[in-house]
């Protein structure tokens, strides 16, 4: 029987020793939000997110567009923040509406100011190892879990399924900077079941439910599992067939309550760490 | 017995196009090489460029520096350069001496006139697959070389040995980019032999002669050889035991001869394409 990796209760000590350091600022950290798209998830992700910066005491600010706003208007918002030297942090949440251009958006982005990492500045810098402003939050909460379960990372077999710039690659990169051998597979991949079954730490974030079952895994590896998707009865359900593997492996995080709290606590140092870097 | 990827023969035929194109232009393309090490292979590359770069009819400078030289000159210079109009690709060869701080300088070029794709801004578009201004010239050449021998990558389970920012790890953005299944070995990976067994094709970078071996490699595999070490007889040699392997495999790159005539044709295109990007 695995030992469930409990993200909840590891986001709840960083947000704690994040409390301790923002009380002993004089000025806070500000983030701003940048909401552009009908997307329900988006938009509870978006609240989690402010509700969280409250908390700690951050300046939070939501510019919520409808359907109707123009690539200029969010444009000429990004120059506004970027100029603003009361904002520290910038996030564009996605997806946006389909007429709106993600990727000159968050090019706009000043990459100091990046908090979730997407500028390819900051990627490119994690990519080489070279000190991004901030890291994409996700990847940078999983790596925080296996270090905390103190999970080898160092030369071992691993696996990121799903190849999004946003958790795929980003994690592809951490994993090979913490010297990791590093597989990334996706939905072209074939024989998914004969890269799975080799693997000491797999990732999976996809977005299909179950993909990863228990005859796909190694005994003793480590799952780890991005995807959400809710289900039509309203359950959430992971990437993982979470009820079967559990019994064959060494590390699981459940979902909901694994990663996610994660992601939530990473924004917020990073909104932290970027308000140092420009103070 | 497999087929020997002809590397001087593709480069050729790249250069002949490249040529043509040339030849229609009326301003020609210009590029800078900054040489600031004692390096002697780094003189070798650096000549051979020059030569090719004459040869195609571009204007070619190169900077060379003493042992002496400072950062501060250095800046200078590109500054210089990045603001010469007549200048469209920047080349600093690698390595710099020892005192030099390298990712400084690489940061300071201008990314569209960064002809080897080493800046954070294009190495991070390279990775999220959103067209940076060039591409690292041998991992782009070698992806020439699979196209060109019609090697089908879409899928299949690659291998990349070596991670650096120079060859291994944008090797893997290609191959990623190209939906391959990528795994990225260096030299912390455990069970090495464990991982090469299984692939379908193979890119070795990392300067160990011999590494891999016939009992290493899949039969009908493709194995690509970056690796490029001159022996104490002078002769030239590569990662993979070319005498052994090749019986086994259905492609295989000789050294030399194979993936190095590549690399210094994509740095002549990167330079032409970098001339169209700004004219």
């Amino acid at each position: 029987m695995a030992t469930i990796i409990d993200g909840k209760k590891v986001s709840i000590e960083l947000l704690k020793e994040l409390q301790k350091k923002t009380d002993k600022l004089q000025k806070k950290p500000s983030i701003a939000v940048i909401l552009a798209n009908n997307d329900d998830a988006s938009r509870i992700y978006v609240n989690s997110k402010e509700k969280q910066a409250n908390i700690l005491g951050y300046k939070s600010m939501v510019y919520k567009f409808e359907k109707t706003v123009k690539q200029e208007e969010l444009i000429e918002l990004i120059n506004k923040l970027n100029n603003d030297s009361n904002v520290n942090a910038i996030l564009l949440q996605l997806p946006l509406f389909n007429h709106l251009n993600e990727n000159e958006l968050i090019e706009l982005i000043n990459p100091i100011k990046d908090v979730d990492g997407f500028h390819p500045l900051n990627t490119g810098k994690l990519y080489s190892n070279l000190n991004p402003f901030a890291v994409c939050c996700t990847p940078k909460g999983i790596i925080k879990l296996l270090d905390y379960y103190k999970i080898d990372i160092t030369g071992k077999n691993t696996l990121v399924i799903g190849r999004s710039n946003i958790v795929g690659k980003p994690m592809a990169a951490l994993l090979t900077n913490r010297d990791a051998t590093v597989t990334l597979a996706h939905s072209k991949s074939e024989n998914l079941k004969e890269i799975t079954k080799t693997k000491d730490i797999i990732i999976s974030a996809t977005g299909c439910p179950k993909l990863i079952k228990k005859d796909m895994v190694k005994q003793n590896s480590v799952i780890i599992d991005v995807g959400i998707v809710k289900q039509n009865n309203g359950k959430l359900m992971g990437d993982v067939d979470f009820e079967n593997v559990k019994d064959k492996v060494s590390y699981i995080t459940p979902v909901p309550g694994g990663v996610g709290p994660m992601t939530i606590a990473c924004l917020m140092e990073n909104t932290y760490e970027l308000f140092l870097k420009q103070n």
